[in-house]
């Protein structure tokens, strides 16, 4: 239970930072402000939840033998609600809404929330997973950034989601359109779970 | 003693950074000069006094049992002086003065400033006091960039103050109105006792 | 092999990029989206290549010793498929290309390349390489942010490549003339070079 | 002798930093990348000379304890030296100079550089001297980025020098008059021995 809780907690913050920061005119610090949301949630909820706050990380960590398929659930629970009880605060206290949501492409939207949540997630489980990179003092930095470069990188081609609970806020916030965020929870899921082979491999049994 | 000077000090170059970011200047970097200046303060300061440099984070580490109630008197009196101290030198010494203090809309601007700081205090809490993160490096980078994802979102909304010290500077300055400075000193001491009673929750006995 | 694998999958990230956010429009924020992204892949894969990706930085590892020569032909080729794979995906997929090549000068261009190449190479052995600095959780924060530094300092007068990969890519991505990039890969190469010697005298025998 | 050479080199990049990011038009993230310049070249070179780079920063730390007076001459000559090469470069062989000098006033520019260099050689001496604080690796971070927070606070008022090398360098670049250094050099060494001396007596005898 108390995982859920700093799931839906993490995963809030983030979402939140997406709505305000790009409706309500951080302008192009957006990625940096959004970057640092999930950089300080993963800082703060690591040591109690592992701080997924993403569908498609919880999916790499259980390929990857960090995470037990049976707290996915819960996990991806927490992480949706999180998300858009953050997406319902955005538009039903503050009043920010967005007036025209992205025109995406399938193709490239697809590859690019692929790309990205490869980063994400190959990130991730070599910083937070590696028996080599044990006790570091980066790692929340390391993952807070990829979403940082990535959203500067792809975020004009797919909006930059790279995280179905991302995806769902932003679909009920307009930056996105409702019908199009089956791109980005596909392209979410296959990029993480590409990243959890790719992490197999590259570092071998350990 | 030594734990009111660090106080005091951090406090001040926090709020003078306030001041002067927003109204000199730095633009939309304003909240990454913000962050900035109290990430170093508490990778100065931390190992001296703890690293408040705000009544709402001294009321969530006393809360949690990180901070005596004796010592809360001295740390938030040090703090309002060295919140107001800036705000003097920013207005008298530098000619800094703000033209029209922000609108600020009641309801919003109370929920803006708790999930603020409880956002805050709940990543203060868990870097800084949590048992599984002793001995981090990262305390500093993942406490003051939460100011700078949140002065993102929602500084348009509340002005972002997450601080009654910065709130007190920010009146003085006329960033906001002093008759509107009482909404952010409740919502932050209401953000930061909830953030100390769900990290006892989320981090159990220990 | 999982070496060269690591090297091409940071390479390819660090190259999308550099080109994403040039010509997609991260405006001035460019330098702190490829930082960024250098930064995490070094986090990511430091344990398992080193964490190169650059041909310079491998010349200048292989002269420090901290690298063997007959690594060297697998690293470079590794990254440069994945930087020319990236700079294709830019345009091929995402539809991305630059209208017009900046225009260099031949003589401030590749002293601005050996100046920012030996500033990057400089860092990574001393952060990476030194035995005093072992087991430190700053290596790749100090690298990327050698990058955003000098692009911010050196981007104007070069292009700010510091890496032969990342000059392919960019000349394929008409960031800068193909007929150009011989001034960045001569330039890079004299600048790590020069960066070792002066690692192993400031150094000295450890 | 090593020493020298790695207080030349850091002074050379962060003054080199200086003048093309804020003539060459990194506009407002100037101060992102000279903070970022600033850092890596004290992660790089810290633990060879302690990564001064700043003569106020001598005098503080030969006041403090942390550094032999006997240092101390050939320590600012090889600041003064690369920070004068760097300004040389910027001008004559990138051609880069600055149309008007920023006019200062007398006043403001002393305290607004006393406050900068106090908060700069006070975040040092606690974070690289202090006992509690050994080991730790967020040093360059902490020390770096209070330059980008002065500057962003500060640099409206007096420039930002907080450093007697970098207030040479901006002289012969023109960013600020020749004629009004004095007021850099004396801000920067005052300001930098009060932070000595409130150091000394809020970390008592350790």
């Amino acid at each position: 239970m108390k995982k859920y809780v700093v799931e839906l907690i993490g995963t809030f913050f983030l979402v939140l930072t997406v709505g305000c920061a790009v409706i309500g005119g951080a302008g192009n610090l957006a990625p940096v402000a959004i970057g640092s949301a999930l950089m300080v949630m993963i800082f703060a909820g690591g040591h109690i939840s592992g701080a997924h706050y993403n569908p498609a990380v919880t999916l790499g960590a259980c390929l990857r033998g960090a995470c037990s398929w049976a707290d996915a659930p819960g996990y991806v629970i927490a992480q949706l609600v999180g998300g858009a009880a953050a997406a319902g605060i955005v538009g039903g206290v503050f009043g920010l809404s967005n007036a025209d949501a992205a025109t995406l492409s399938v193709g490239p939207t697809i590859i690019a929330e692929i790309l990205g949540t490869f980063a994400l997630v190959y990130v991730i489980l070599n910083v937070a997973t590696a028996k080599s990179n044990d006790g570091n003092s980066f790692y929340g930095l390391a993952i807070g950034f990829t979403v940082t470069a990535m959203a500067y990188a792809l975020g004009g081609i797919s909006g930059g989601a790279f995280n179905p609970a991302v995806a769902l806020g932003a679909g009920m916030m307009n930056l996105v359109s409702m019908g199009d965020i089956w791109m980005h929870i596909v392209g979410n899921l296959v990029g993480g779970a590409i990243a959890a082979f790719v992490f197999l491999f590259v570092n071998g049994s350990e």
